[in-house]
């Protein structure tokens, strides 16, 4: 109906009136709004949260930024196999204890304990890691911290990085006993340009961008609702899938792990694991060179963390759980997903053969 | 065909092989990085500028904040009307002097020159502002600056936070005298969570987010190639459509003006404006009733500015060009835009005549 067709003078605030300001309040606006606020309720109620607990930002990175710069004054501890999107900001700010994880890439909670101090504000743990899959014990180290605030009458908040476990491990926020967690839509089929961060009720954060009100005086900027619904939609298709993936990437995690060639070293424990990491190192060619070789071949696998190629800098994490190597030695990563059959993996490993073949007349 | 199809094993990078993560190094990457690249030397060729001096960012208030806490240690000069995005990362500084603009809303660049001390670092004005579309002298006030840096011997930069002046006004960054320049796709009808900064080459600019070592070092976390591509597209869309939009929609402005209720006050200069903005300030009735008001008989308008509404906090920028009512008086905002017509502007103002009416009853 003609006569029913909004009148939109409010291009400052937005230029597109079907994407209106949530700030405005106008009905376009309020609509907006609406929006905005069930998708939060959504990603709240798959994480066991309070809706006004959740956070929209720009993306994990932002959103650990948000966590370790945003904290108050005192000392941390994490990982030393953490993302750079943590080790970064920790370094920026000082002050942080990189508790060594074992030789399998997992953290003994015991060692967190002892890393603790009368005036550690925040432990910041992976939940699983982005280049050898090793899943952390998150559970493990909430009861450490629990405990260690009791008996000393303190308040140590616990941050854990879920980027990578979503996909695949329970994420229910009282039940892992986490302060904060952080994670984002394009790791679980969504859109870039939008992550999350739950903060629980009472956590004595503060901004670090500045400007509007918007996000709970957490996160200024208009905020993007198209991003906000694509994560809470991608988030419970997550949910939706996740027993029976995890189940079915496990078999193709094995199965490759058991058909690599010879000689190849796997990183990371292989039972407490990611169901899609394998991670691998061959002795004495550069994984830089595989990727490419591979990338010829039709398959697509990393070096090191893709986030950060294009570096030199060798990989932290598998220099921190290959110490005697002191980093010269590199990685490949193949991550599976959805669409991974078996098949791909088949041929994957031939291709694999094949290119070793051909290298190791070189590199040997 | 079968045979050619990729097989994608980098899950962990990106969910999704069609946008796979810019910063691999297989075939899939090197591609979204091309397309990253593509837009960035597109955004570059509209603002006159190299394509390594743009950074992609989640929006303008990033843009913003990156720049002023982004800037070594110094004085910094800017008005009492900038948007929250400057004025409140400089707040959160310190060491800013915030000269006030005139009684049309426009800052008078000799104020700006008299401001200036040997420890200044930056000058950030604001290309147009949000709420009362006035034009700040630009060009004049880039002038001031490369006068006193060659008198003086320094380097202020300066920098515009140029958001709602994309649509109208030309931005060729070299014409401007800008060293730095803010905007983001939203305002120019692209989507959400997608922002730009200009960084001439050689600015001593820093990260305020740290992580990976993306967009120069300068903003981490995996690029949003999506985002950067529809941004790259609204600009050039923009630049194709902006003389003939600048013309149509001064005529409807300054129709709009001229037809508006009697003891309408009109906020901000008439000439010196945006041709999209008509701000008002009725007397005695509060411009959120009457952005209600006005919603309700389809009209979208805006109260102060949206991003900061919901607050309670007069507007900054009404007070600062009406100091004697100290803040209390409202303002309301019809801001036009590419669907906007005649018909529109003239059913909005029978709208306005009748909601007076019904309210000067009751506010009189």
């Amino acid at each position: 109906m003609k006569s029913n067709r909004k009148i939109y003078l409010d291009y400052a605030s937005s230029a597109l009136a079907e994407s209106a300001n949530p700030g405005a309040i106008h009905e376009l606006g309020v609509k907006e709004k609406d929006r905005l606020e069930e998708a939060r309720a959504r990603v709240a109620r798959v994480l066991g949260a309070h809706p006004d607990e959740i956070i929209f930002t720009s993306g994990a990175t932002e959103s650990n930024n948000l966590v370790i710069l945003g904290m108050p004054r005192g000392h941390f501890v994490t990982t030393n196999i953490e993302h750079a999107s943590v080790l970064e900001p920790c370094k920026a700010r000082g002050k942080a204890t990189l508790v060594e994880v074992e030789k399998n890439g997992i953290v003994d909670p015991q060692k967190i304990q002892r890393a603790l101090r009368s005036n550690t504000r925040l432990v910041s743990v992976m939940y699983a890691n982005n280049e050898i899959g090793t899943i952390q014990p998150i559970r493990e180290i909430g009861k450490v911290i629990r405990h260690f605030n009791k008996t000393h009458n303190t308040r140590v908040y616990f941050h854990t990085d879920a980027v990578q476990a979503v996909n695949y491990l329970p994420i229910n926020v009282e039940k892992l006993g986490v302060d904060l967690m952080s994670f984002n839509s394009a790791k679980i089929y969504g859109p870039k340009g939008v992550g999350t961060l739950y903060v629980r009720r009472g956590m004595p954060l503060h901004q670090i961008m500045f400007g509007g009100n918007q996000e709970r005086g957490l996160r200024p900027g208009t905020e993007n609702v198209e991003g906000a619904v694509a994560l809470a939609r991608a988030l419970e298709e997550v949910e939706k899938i996740k027993e029976r993936e995890v189940k079915r990437l496990t078999k193709l995690r094995d199965y490759f792990f058991k058909r690599l060639p010879q000689g190849v070293i796997a990183n990371g424990d292989l039972e407490a694991r990611l169901p899609n990491n394998v991670n691998i190192t061959i002795p004495k060619i550069p994984s830089d060179l595989l990727v490419i070789e591979l990338s010829a071949h039709g398959i697509m696998a990393s070096a090191k963390s893709a986030c950060k190629s294009g570096d030199e800098a060798p990989s932290h994490v598998i220099s921190a759980i290959h110490p005697e190597i002191k980093g010269e030695i590199g990685s490949l990563r193949f991550s599976l997903g959805r669409e991974t059959t078996k098949s791909d993996l088949e041929k994957t490993i031939r291709a694999l053969s094949d290119i070793l073949k051909k290298l190791k007349k070189w590199y040997d």
